[in-house]
């Protein structure tokens, strides 16, 4: 039986390409593997997946129960398909906080570790076979880690997603600078989307202190059109969180080569978290919060309502 | 802020053992670390601690909130104190199946993989230390894999454990089988311990078809006491499933030698469990089970209520 791997819902260039890229592994090591997708991938992933010739994944359309699965870059069952828990899981490879809800019926293999993408921990694991990887495979591996670094801006980088990056750079022939500028570029023309689309880029799901939040954020080297449509966004957040079955829906806009984000405030319950999770004084729609690049790093970990 | 380092409940020479030696790794390589156990070792545990001239790592009290842990041979909420998920967890180094519940702040070292012992796992983690370990920590490993795998009888053994044990043994200049079977007398003299105490030896709590089961494993070489006792632990388990929550004890009498195991059956729910899980004909007050050793490889993925 095939062994179906893929990533979170929502899937951007770690998520889409580790799936791809573990696939091929699988694949070359004699076990029958195939990725799959839970979703369109982002425009970075679609930019990402046509520079290095890569077909976009099929569509997961269903999960019946007993099929071999691998879970790349996350371990939390809201962000994977309901059948999840009935899926013979037969490994989960992240690089995120521990969740809670994922559940297997055997020991399983299971490997997270704090390095800044889902693929840096693929390349480690493939203890070498990497080297002999095709160009396309090398290429998304550099790729997710560009993306999930923000090009090593991201306090997330560690010493080993750089080391692997430069060493894959140098085998492509890859300016770096000039490729991440490329792949932010795509990232960043969000002219063609909706209020609520805008919000459900790069949504995840937390209940902190008990309050169900969609940590929304947009990552981006061209922020001002984004910030001027603010009163637009708040306005989509009700409906957007009533339909996600959220309670509120924070919104931070990272600005890529500023480093820094813009948490978007537009009442009183999203006001008290800016203040009580960043110390900072909200009183208008929007505050700025220097230096905040990471959800995973300094969003989560930080949140509180109360 | 030193670490604190354990396993489960009721400590086994795994849980015990994986405890001190994963303690000594974080010592050795610069971090400040201690073993705790979460109650009294098992008699196997003890035999070996002393053994090995080690002492019994102190009973962990009480559990500050942000204390830095490392958890090992577990990732069930149900088998650690209560206050885990407000400890700082740094990482989880287990070898059973994904239970879900654990939680952390942000993202840590996960390492769970299918071998036999998580200690077999810390020496494949410890990459080339455990080669200049101290005599003590070597045999802990040793001892950890032969209790773990039942001297390679279980069907949890792989090629991995085997190695490593072997290796081991060459080094210390233990003879195996007279070793293993030192230990598993130790194990199996249980004359003093009441039917309670017998039913808690190595009880582990699964929630399947919403019944609350604990599942309780003796494993011996001297089957026949226990197995003349059958209506005494029949007559335990109300009150030993009441005082731990749960709706049945389930008990498995696993004989080391004879490769079998015999699972008490003392009523309606325990016959049709035994039924649906194993696919026995139960109607006396015990059904023998040939082959079956492993509560995590043999009993808890196929265990049925409905």
């Amino acid at each position: 039986m095939t062994t179906l791997v893929f990533g979170h819902k929502s899937p951007d260039t770690d998520a889409t390409g580790s799936a791809i890229i573990w696939a091929w592994y699988l694949a070359h090591t004699g076990e029958e593997a195939e990725p799959r997708v839970l979703g369109t991938p982002s425009a970075e992933a679609l930019f990402v997946l046509d520079r290095w010739g890569v077909a976009v994944p099929p569509l997961l359309e269903n999960l019946p129960e007993g099929t071999p699965v691998v879970v790349v870059d996350t371990n939390n069952p809201a962000e994977l398909p309901d059948g999840i828990n009935k899926a013979d899981i037969r490994a989960v490879i992240d690089h995120h906080k521990l969740t809670g809800g994922l559940e297997t019926r055997g020991p399983i293999e299971m490997t997270i570790r704090p390095v800044a993408s889902t693929a840096t921990l693929l390349y480690q694991l493939m203890d070498g076979h990497a080297g002999h990887a095709p160009e396309a495979i090398k290429g998304l591996i550099l790729s997710c880690i560009l993306s999930d670094t923000l090009e090593f801006r991201s306090p997330t980088t560690t010493e080993v997603d750089r080391r692997i990056a430069g060493l894959l750079a140098r085998d492509l022939g890859i300016d770096i600078p000039a490729y991440a500028a490329e792949m932010f570029a795509a990232k960043s023309d969000v002219s063609g989307l909706s209020d609520a689309e805008l919000l459900r880029i790069d949504s995840k799901e937390y209940t902190v202190d008990g309050v169900r939040l969609r940590v929304a954020v947009i990552e981006t080297t061209a922020p001002e059109p984004i910030l001027a449509r603010i009163a637009g966004l708040a306005a989509a957040m009700p409906q957007v969180a009533a339909e996600d079955d959220a309670d509120q829906v924070l919104l931070f806009v990272v600005d890529i080569l500023r480093e820094q984000a813009t948490l978007v405030t537009p009442n009183a319950l999203a006001r008290t978290i800016a203040e009580k999770s960043f110390g900072v004084s909200a009183t208008g729609d929007s505050v700025l919060l220097p230096g905040v690049m990471s959800r995973k790093k300094q969003i989560v970990p930080v949140l509180r309502v109360n």
